[in-house]
This record gives C-alpha cells, sequence and structure tokens, in this order.
C-alpha cells in the first residue's frame, strides 16, 4: 500500500484506463445484466450514501425498499408477501431455503431441484448442509414434473422450480409442479431471478407466482430484467412471518433484530430498483419485453437462415443454438451441453442482433468457400 | 405496481421527499458506516455497471478488485494473502468459518468466539449449523485468553478473535489468542471489520495481522473506516488455496468457477475502496485515523467532565458512558450491558463533539436544577 497517496488527477487517468479494459456491453450477448437504466444510476447516486442495515437512520430508503417489495409483490399477484431486498439471486435462493430447512424436522434435510438449476443452489447446499437430488429435464429442457414426486422423500425441505432457467430460457411446468408440492406437502421456492420481470408480459401466460396456492415464495432480481444498479435481487414469501425464522437480535442497532444475510446494505441500488420500476410502470416494462422478445425471435431467424439450429425455443429472452464457434469481437456463452447461448438484453439493439448475423454468416461463408 | 409509469420529474420530487426522511450524519454518533469519501464516490459512479460476478467481461474492474486486495494484504502484512470483495463482514465472516468447517473433520463442529463477537457470528453459526462455544470477557470487555483454551474442544474448527469490538472499540489480546490457536492446531479468524483501518495507524501498537503466526484469516471492512461506497467488504486468507474448497463450476460465465457468496457482484463500490486506499495512502489514513482518536479522547474528557463516566478506555474511536439518556436529535446506541455507545467516524467533526458537550450538559444542567 502507498505510503503517500496519489493525486485525484493521477489516480483518476489510472482507473479510466482500467475502464477501458472493461468490456462496453455493446457486443455482449452473454449477460443477464445489462446496462442499469438511467434512473436506477440517477437514483443510485441520490441514495449513495444510504445504509439499509440501519433503517432506523435511514427511514426513508426503509420505506422505500417496502414500497419496492409491495410493487414486486403486487406484480406476483400477493401484494402482501413479506420480502427484502437482497444482494441477488444467490442470497435469495439461500435464505428462502435456510427459512424452509428451519421449517423442516430432520436431521438430513435435502431439496429438489432439476438439472437445470443455477449453480447458486451448490453454493446454498453445500453452506446449508443440504442434500440435492436433482429431477431431469426433458427434451425442451425443463423439469420432467412427471419425476418430481419420486425425487421428494421424507427429508425433503423444500421443491425448487426455475421459471427462466439461466442456460435456456425455458419456464418449468410450475402449475404442475406447485400442485405436487402443495399435495406433498412441501414448501415450493421459483427462482425467477431473471424471468420474474419478463414472464408477467409476455404474450402467452406462463403461471409461476404466487396465484398457484403451492408457490411458497419467489426469488426475483432488480438487477436483471430490472435493470437496476447491482446490488439488488429480492426475495419474496408468501406469509411475511416466516422471516422472524431467521432473526438475529441486533442490540446497537435503531432496528432490534434483522433476518437479512447481510449487515450493512446498500440503499442507493435499491432506490435505484424502486426508480426503474416506478417510471417505467407495467407498460413501460412490457415494453422492453416486447423490444427484447422480437430481438430474440429475429436472432433465432436469422441464426435458423444461416443453418444454426436453435437448441430449444425459448420462452424468454434466451436464445441457444446448434453452433461452435462465434466471430471474434462478441461475447457469447456456452451451455454444459455446448450449445451457443446469447441473452437478448435491453442493450442488444436490433441492429447489434444484424451486426451479429452479419458477422456469424460472413464467418460462415468463410469457412465454406 | 401502476400501470403507467410516473414522470421522472415527479419521481424524484418523491425521492427527495424521502430522502429528506433520512438522518443526515451530521447528529449521528451511533453508526460505523460514515459519508463515502468523494473520490470513492466518484468512482463508483465511473464504474457503476461493472459486475465482478462475470469478471471476464470486466477486465479492468477485476484487475482492480486483486489489486484492492494485494493493498490491503500489504496493510496487513501479508501481501500474497488470497481474499476477494465481499458484500460486508458478515459474509467475511461466514465464508471464513465455511472454509475452516470444510478443513475440520467432525460431524459437530464448533466455532469458539469472545462473548463480545458480533451478531454476524450467530447467523453464521445458523447458516452452517456450527455449534458455538462462548469465552467471557474480562473487565475490560476483551476476551479473557486464559479462558480459551479450556474452550477449545475437538470438533473445534475455527477460533474467532475480535480486531475493535462492535460494542466497546476494544481489541482482544490477539498475540496471545494466535499463540493458543496455533499450538492447538485450530485456525484462527480475526474480525477486524471495523478495526482492520484504524488499528495500523495508532500511537500504540496492536498486533492483530498476519505478522503473527496464528492469524489465518481477516475480515477487513472499506465500507467502514476506509470510507467506501457500500458494499464492501473484504476477506483475506493466508493461503490462497483455501478459497478452492468453497468453488462451484460456472459453466455460462467468462470464468470457470467461483468461490465467492454472491453471483452478480458490484464492482463499482470496490473500484471505490480502492480509489480511497489509493487516494489517501497510508499517511493520509493515518491522518484521518489521528483526528477520530483525537475527537474520541475529547469526548471521553468531556463527558468525565460532566460526571459520565468511561465504561472503559477504548482501542479505537468507540467511547462508551455511564448514561441514560441521550439529548434530542442525537443519534447514539446502547450497548447490551446498558452504557451509552458512539462512534466516532470521519463524519464526526470535533465540533459536533463539542455541541454534543453542549447540548448532554445542557440536559444534565436542566436535570439537577
Amino acid at each position: 500500500m502507498l505510503e503517500e497517496g496519489r493525486s485525484e488527477e493521477e489516480l483518476f487517468s489510472f482507473l479510466s484506463l482500467k475502464k477501458g479494459e472493461d468490456s462496453s456491453y455493446h457486443h455482449v450477448l452473454s449477460s443477464m445484466c445489462t446496462i442499469p437504466h438511467p434512473v436506477a444510476a440517477r437514483a443510485h447516486q441520490m441514495f449513495l450514501e444510504a445504509n439499509l442495515g440501519d433503517p432506523g437512520l435511514f427511514r426513508g430508503t426503509a420505506e422505500i425498499e417496502a414500497l419496492l417489495i409491495e410493487r414486486i409483490g403486487d406484480l406476483l399477484h400477493h401484494r402482501r408477501a413479506g420480502g427484502y431486498a437482497t444482494s441477488g439471486g444467490t442470497e435469495s435462493n439461500l435464505q428462502a431455503l435456510r427459512i424452509f430447512r428451519k421449517m423442516k424436522a430432520s436431521s438430513r434435510p435435502n431439496i429438489v431441484v432439476p438439472e437445470s438449476a443455477h449453480f447458486s443452489f451448490e453454493k446454498a447446499c453445500d453452506i446449508l448442509s443440504l442434500g440435492m437430488r436433482t429431477v431431469p429435464c426433458d427434451d425442451s429442457f425443463r423439469m420432467d414434473a412427471d419425476a418430481l414426486q419420486e425425487a421428494i422423500d421424507a427429508d425433503t425441505c423444500a421443491v425448487v422450480a426455475i421459471a427462466g432457467t439461466t442456460e435456456y430460457g425455458v419456464v418449468d411446468p410450475i402449475a404442475a409442479i406447485a400442485d405436487i408440492a402443495h399435495d406433498t406437502g412441501v414448501p415450493l421456492h421459483v427462482d425467477a431471478a431473471f424471468g420474474g420481470f419478463v414472464i408477467p408480459f409476455l404474450k402467452q401466460e406462463i403461471p409461476f407466482d404466487f396465484s398457484l396456492e403451492g408457490v411458497s415464495s419467489i426469488a426475483i432480481d432488480p438487477h436483471k430484467m430490472g435493470m437496476s444498479t447491482i446490488p439488488c435481487g429480492s426475495l419474496l414469501v408468501r406469509e411475511p412471518s416466516w422471516f422472524d425464522l431467521l432473526n438475529v437480535e441486533t442490540p446497537y442497532l435503531t432496528v432490534k433484530q434483522e433476518c437479512t444475510l447481510a449487515g450493512t446494505r446498500s440503499g442507493g441500488a435499491v432506490v435505484g430498483a424502486f426508480a426503474v420500476l416506478e417510471y417505467l410502470g407495467k407498460s413501460g416494462l412490457a415494453a422492453i419485453v416486447r423490444g427484447c422478445m422480437k430481438n430474440t425471435k429475429r436472432l433465432i431467424t436469422g441464426m435458423e437462415t444461416l443453418g444454426y439450429r436453435r437448441a430449444v425455443t425459448p420462452d424468454l429472452n434466451v436464445a441457444t443454438f446448434h453452433a461452435d464457434h462465434v466471430p471474434p469481437g462478441w461475447r457469447v456463452s456456452w451451455t454444459r451441453r455446448g450449445h451457443m447461448r446469447t441473452v437478448m438484453m435491453p442493450h442488444v439493439h436490433l441492429s447489434v442482433i444484424e451486426e451479429f448475423l452479419r458477422d456469424i454468416g460472413d464467418n460462415n461463408a468463410q469457412k465454406t468457400d
């Protein structure tokens, strides 16, 4: 560590250099995060010093967090859901499973997840000492609900379903899964970290939220399709009192107990998340989702014209292909099965899609010449 | 959730109203967070969209995180420590214990903590299914190192010592604790979340870091005395390879595995933290600590002149008193033993101390009239 500091000028010169080494989002098709919406950035700046770990000191910010949860609860058909703003999907999933582990009288509790589950469930099981029982997916990469019942056993404390898988952008058959979970008396946690701000605005109706009786909790990330700054995820649960199971006493703070994972928490990102939802409203979000889905369809059509078959028809703005190379200068990712994976976030404009198709088309032409 | 959004003007009018309901830091003596340093705010803004959960996309930001850890490692006498930027002290403590739990072959692992331990250890033990064995504190609210050995048993996976307790601002006898831990073959985790950026700059030398052979890991929070934006904590460990124990595979990201708790992570706060340390250097941090310690001493002297005895002589910039009322308009907190607790963060200028002494003095005078 430097003995004497650097001048602000020299420091920010260095930081600019480093910023130049960050990818711009321009050619990034691999990310479920996106450029924060301008109102999120502005709101975050305004509330930069707010610490939600001490809500009595930051009452205005704490109220906005409550409003955010209410807005999200309303979107998910349960305005009175309990909830709070997490650091992201991983914490949301972890805390949900922590609640259900506590409710279960078992010395060897396990959870049942689809094959497609995000790696955060692996982390959560490791941390919480939970067994993980996996349900295979069908040919469309969705959980095979027919195989669910047999995966649940006497030690199962929760079932997990994915509303918008990370790899393929498909939604598990959550209505069927919720029925089974409900009939079996096992809580169902829905990981809608990505899909939560997309599914409500699709043309086709896909049930996934609290309108299904068997759904106990939902993870939904404003810092993905909610276009907020980082970090802002959220966890909503059917019964607010379930969070009491996570409480520890906090004697020297302005509140006497807290259920969150972190102590100190960013108020800025939470206000940013609220600002985006408030600014756009349902109609604004719907318009963005329409645009992303249109671009997704355009990419799929364009790729198939070039001979790259889709791996599956997605429900959401994620497109996957039988392809094995990416044109230089573009960022895509690869699923565990080896498919090319692209995510049509709001920063991926139609012009970017056309450019990608031209580039991969040129590449293709070069290969066959 | 609104069907149509609100105009930006109306939205930010509402947000300003809410901001007005947040306390300014002006009269806040209860907080271990403070107003972010201007260079942190500027740097955070610059790197607002950076997501450290995908470091291959944000190489510049990822490099800055590595530099931050190196700077902190250097401060703590182990430049080659492994480390990463966490969401804060709670995650740092949790992840450290998670590593040591993995290293321990026991079906009923426990940790040994002082009575004074922060409530985050309660969360961590709950989450990680760890037993908690408590060592009493002595009259100075420091761990009684003589009672440590008997608290360690065959299932103990880690000992925890506090370098700057949250309630009393004292530092445990870490050299003695480290010796015992080392001789017993048990890892020692030092919670220096608050004290890590203070102790190195005090007049008196208090050993607490990697210079002690028995210290295995250290939690240290830039968003406390490091004056960064939220969220930025950090965890450093003696052997970088220990983080491999936490790895999960991350097939569709730009890196193939990650050891962190969160997936998506704020780059802005991490760059902000680096910016402060780089701008101030050791000499700048030392000057700030000197100022905070001077203000702490002034408050103690002033309070004792008014008849409020100190609860203990602190090592750090936390002052506690036998007092039972706070003048209106001031925020202090209360320890579990009922002492008034104040923290002299950089935003607590000498003039603020004098104002507090006048107000509590007036209160006092009124009571005795």
